[in-house]
C-alpha cells in the first residue's frame, strides 16, 4: 500500500454485466488500467463481466480493487479483487457499492446496472455512461448520465467530477 | 384477519415518489382502492406521497397495508401502514419492497422508484407504469415496462401478470 | 383484518432455533397462542422450528403472523406465516425481525438467536428468555435478558414492558 | 500495495465498542500493531473507540485497514480506515464486518460486539476474546470464545486458526 492513504485517493466505481461482450470487456480494462494510472481505486461488485475485466485492468497498472460481493463467501470474487468484501446481502449490495464512490462509470449492463445507476443518482453521485442505459422520465429524456466517448474520456469525466 | 391467510392472497407493490403531484396521489389512490377491493395485500415503502396515498385508498376498502421502511423507527410510517416493518437499512430496502411483491405498479416516481423497478425486473416480477419511467439501453427502447391507461387497468395487469 | 389497524397493535418478536426441540416447540407453539389471545401481532424470522411452531400457535388463535425472510423466495416461510417479507439480505435480516417489534421472547435458539438478542438490546428493546441464552461481560453476569417461568409468564411480561 | 494481492492476504476483523477505555484502547491498538506486522489485512466497523484504536496501530506499521461503515457518508471513518465501505444498512453492517474476514478478535464492546461474535460463530468463523463476553446456553457455559493473554497471543491465534 502506497504511503498516501487510499482514503485520501478518488474511489470510482465501476459498473456493469456480469455477462458482457468482447467489447465491453476490453472497454472496462481500458476503464481499468486508466483508473489506477490516475491513482484512483476500483470499487466494483466484485464478479464477473465488466467488474472482472475493469479489475484485470486495474492490477495490470498496480491499481487498487474492491469488490463488494453478494454473496456470503470470498471465492465468489474475480482473481484481480485484492480487496473482497463479503457482504451476504444479494442485490441490495448495489447501494453499497455506489455510495462507496465518488463517481461511478457504467458500462452497458443489464437491470442491476440499472438499479446502480439509479442508487448513484439519488444521492447525487455523478455517473458517466458508455454504451449504457438511457432514461426518459413521464416521456421526457432525463439526461442525468453523462455520455463519454471512449475509456480515457469517461476516466477524465469521472475524476473531474468525483473531486467537485 | 380474514379467515384466508394473506399468504395466499396476491401481494401487490405500488411504488413511486415521497413527495408527488396532485394527481399522482388521486392515481395512487384510487390504486390502492382497486387493490383492497379485489382482496390483494398492499406492499410499499410505507412513507408518504405515493405510498401514503396507496395506503389510504386501499385501507378506505378494508385492505392490509405493509410498509417497509428504510429508517429505525416505526413512527415513519405514514398513518395508513397497518403492518410496518422497520428495516435500518436505508435505501437498500427497496429491494425488499419489490421482492415481497408479485408484480409492482409504479406511479411516477424519481431515482429511487427506478431502483426498485430495477429490482423487480431483474428478478422477472412484473412491472406496470403509469406516468413513470421509460428506459432505452444502448438507443433502443426498452418495453419492459407495462403501460396502463388509468387505475384499474393497471390493477387489471398487475393482478393477471401476478397469478401466471 | 380486524377494524383496529394491526400497527395500533403491539408487535412482539418470537426468536428461537430454526431446529429445536419437542419441548422448545411446545413452548413457542403455547406462546404464539397466548400473544393472538392478547391481540399481538407475532413478527418472526418465517422458517422452521421456533419460528413454525409460534406462528402454528398464533393462526390457532385468529393472530396476525409476519415472517420476515433470509431468502429471495416467500415460498421459504413456514405455512402459518400470513405476511411473508422477502428480504434477500440472509442473516443481516436478523436486525429486522427484532426493530419491527416493541418487545422480543427469545426461546432456547443458537447464534442467530443470539444476534437478534444483541441487536435488541442495542436498541433497549425488551428481552424476554426461555430457557435461552446467558450473557456476562467481562466475568460480571450482565441480566438485561428477563427470565419467565412460561409461556404466559414471558407473554405477560412482554406486553407490559412493551407498552412503557 | 504491495505485489501481493491483499486478497491473498489474511482478514482479521477487529471488532469492539465505539467508545472504549484507555486499557481496551491500548490493546486494540497493540493487536492493530500486531496484525500489520505478521501482513494481515484488518476489518472493522471503521468508527472510533476500539476500531479506531485498531486502525491507527495497523497503519502505524504499514498495514492495510478497511472500514465497513454503517452510515452514508465516508467521512464517518476514523482517520485511520484506508478502504471506507458506506453501506448505509446500518447496525445490520455487523454481520459484513464479519463475514469479510477469517477470524475475529474482539476486545470489549457491548451489544454490538455481541451481535458481530454471534454472527461470526453462526458461519464457523473463529472468534479470540480479550475481556469481551462470554455465553452460557440453558446454563451451561458455551466455550466458543477463545480467550487470550495479551495482543500478541490474541493474533496468534487468529492468524493460526484463520490459516485453517
Amino acid at each position: 500500500m502506497a504511503a498516501m492513504s487510499d482514503k485520501e485517493k478518488t474511489f470510482i466505481a465501476v459498473i456493469g454485466g456480469g455477462q458482457c461482450s468482447t467489447e465491453e470487456a476490453e472497454l472496462a480494462e481500458a476503464v481499468g488500467r486508466e483508473l489506477a494510472r490516475r491513482g484512483a481505486v476500483l470499487v466494483c461488485g466484485g464478479l464477473g463481466g465488466v467488474m472482472k475485466a475493469a479489475c484485470k485492468g486495474a492490477r495490470s497498472e498496480g491499481g487498487t480493487t474492491i469488490g463488494i460481493l453478494p454473496g456470503d463467501s470470498r471465492r465468489q470474487a474475480n482473481p484481480y479483487v485484492q480487496i473482497p468484501v463479503v457482504t451476504g446481502i444479494g442485490e441490495a449490495r448495489n447501494a453499497i457499492v455506489v455510495k462507496s464512490a465518488q463517481a461511478v462509470i457504467a458500462i452497458g449492463g443489464s437491470y442491476g446496472t440499472l438499479s446502480e445507476i439509479s442508487f448513484a443518482r439519488q444521492r447525487n453521485i455523478p455517473v458517466i455512461g458508455l454504451n449504457t442505459w438511457s432514461l426518459s422520465r413521464n416521456g421526457q429524456p432525463e439526461n442525468s448520465i453523462i455520455l463519454a466517448q471512449n475509456a480515457t474520456d469517461a476516466v477524465d469525466k469521472a475524476l473531474n467530477l468525483a473531486r467537485n
